[in-house]
């Protein structure tokens, strides 16, 4: 039985690895992934194999995966964040019936929700939801659904992959919806490069956000109707009383 | 300036905490936390001070934290899992004012949804919300109306909190709830004990989940209407094509 670690590497960071991860990525043979996580890896792990594919060569990628644990090689395929949000380690199993020498295990990480969280303070302290605005896998309606009901809800609401070039006015369309049920004046965060290089975050309005433009590299945060700002950080309240 | 560090610890076994938390709490002084994740901590930082307070006293443990900053200590404040998620980050933002020469950095960390969904195989691959079933600082109306609203956006759903002794009947009336827009054959997993000894995990139907007892060290998983059952693991799908 062979054994294919799907890894999280969380954010970016080395240091926000986890020490399981860490050790995982030390005991294999070779490192697969998408060519900016390898990247991000490549310097701490040099004297081992690195093979990657490009974007949207998902697919191709978890199969060749397979393909170098059934020659015997001891496999992790990196995701940035958590590789079961919005990673790989869904594909990998649905695709491992055609291996079923090769076992799928999964190392969690640190995912952009809770880690641009600690960015911007703490604004998914109480029940949250989380959204990905690319429509490339999804229908446009369905996202819209979600938005609606989860303002409805009044959940904070935290947005992966909020835009890119194609998807310019992706985010406005989604805080229009979302104003529908929740106030302009509700307390936003943005946070880019989480815990790389150029790491920046702001705390807005509601409407402010829906004129703001962002890029991939953004985790979006909606706050609920109880978030504040404190000193400049986006804090969502639990509920403990205190005077 | 003193800082006090928020640590999320990850589900508890002492691999799945990040490089950086394992840092932060080497170079502390000063380990504050719930008794239960001191004692998980404990053996692996033996040369540090530790300080615990029951559960329920979150305000005093909080102000605990600042004032044994305020003595100079270099103060690590542990939270199992991710300190943002229904974790001590909230409340000491709000606590914070009255130390102002004290600044709160949150060091983030794996929470049970991630490190659980892990273990199941990869349920939270698609868009999730994330729910306690914790009705003491939350009235059961809000939690009842996030419930429906949830279950009709058609997210995955991950239950925090889900039971205990005294509240034995909760995650009987939140299947009932979710079932008013879910499939009772739709795919659900639960995980006990994440990351320590004695970690199990089942995956059933949302109908045999209605009548599954859980105590609090449970986290449960509702998949969405695409959610599959691969080889007794539960794997949401993205949406990616292959044939």
């Amino acid at each position: 039985m062979n054994t294919i670690f799907v890894v999280g590497i969380g954010p970016g960071a080395y240091e926000k690895m986890t020490i399981e991860a860490a050790r995982v990525l030390s005991d294999c043979d070779v490192i697969i992934g998408y060519t900016v996580y390898v990247d991000l890896v490549r310097e701490h792990f040099p004297e081992k194999e690195f093979l990657t594919t490009p974007m949207r060569k998902e697919v191709d990628r978890c199969r060749l995966a397979f393909e170098e644990a059934a020659k015997g090689k001891r496999v992790a395929m990196i995701c940035s964040g958590d590789a079961g949000v919005y990673g790989m380690a869904g594909l990998m199993f649905e695709l491992s019936d055609a291996w079923p020498e090769t076992e799928v295990k999964v190392i969690p990480g640190v995912t952009a929700a809770t880690g641009g969280a600690a960015v911007l303070g703490a604004p998914l302290i109480h029940d949250f939801a989380l959204i990905s605005l690319s429509d490339l896998l999804t229908p446009w309606e369905k996202i819209e659904k979600r938005l609606l009901l989860a303002s409805e809800a009044d959940f904070v609401i935290c947005l992966y992959n909020p835009g890119s070039h194609k998807r310019s006015d992706y985010l406005e369309k989604a805080c229009t919806l979302m104003m529908q049920h929740k106030s302009p004046s509700t307390v936003c965060g943005l946070v880019s490069q989480i815990g790389r290089e150029g790491e920046e975050y702001q705390v807005i309005t509601l409407a402010e956000l829906a004129k703001t433009k962002v890029d991939m590299f953004t985790t979006v945060f909606i706050g609920n109707s109880q978030t504040k700002c404190i000193n400049g950080r986006m804090v969502t309240p639990r509920g403990y009383r205190y005077e």
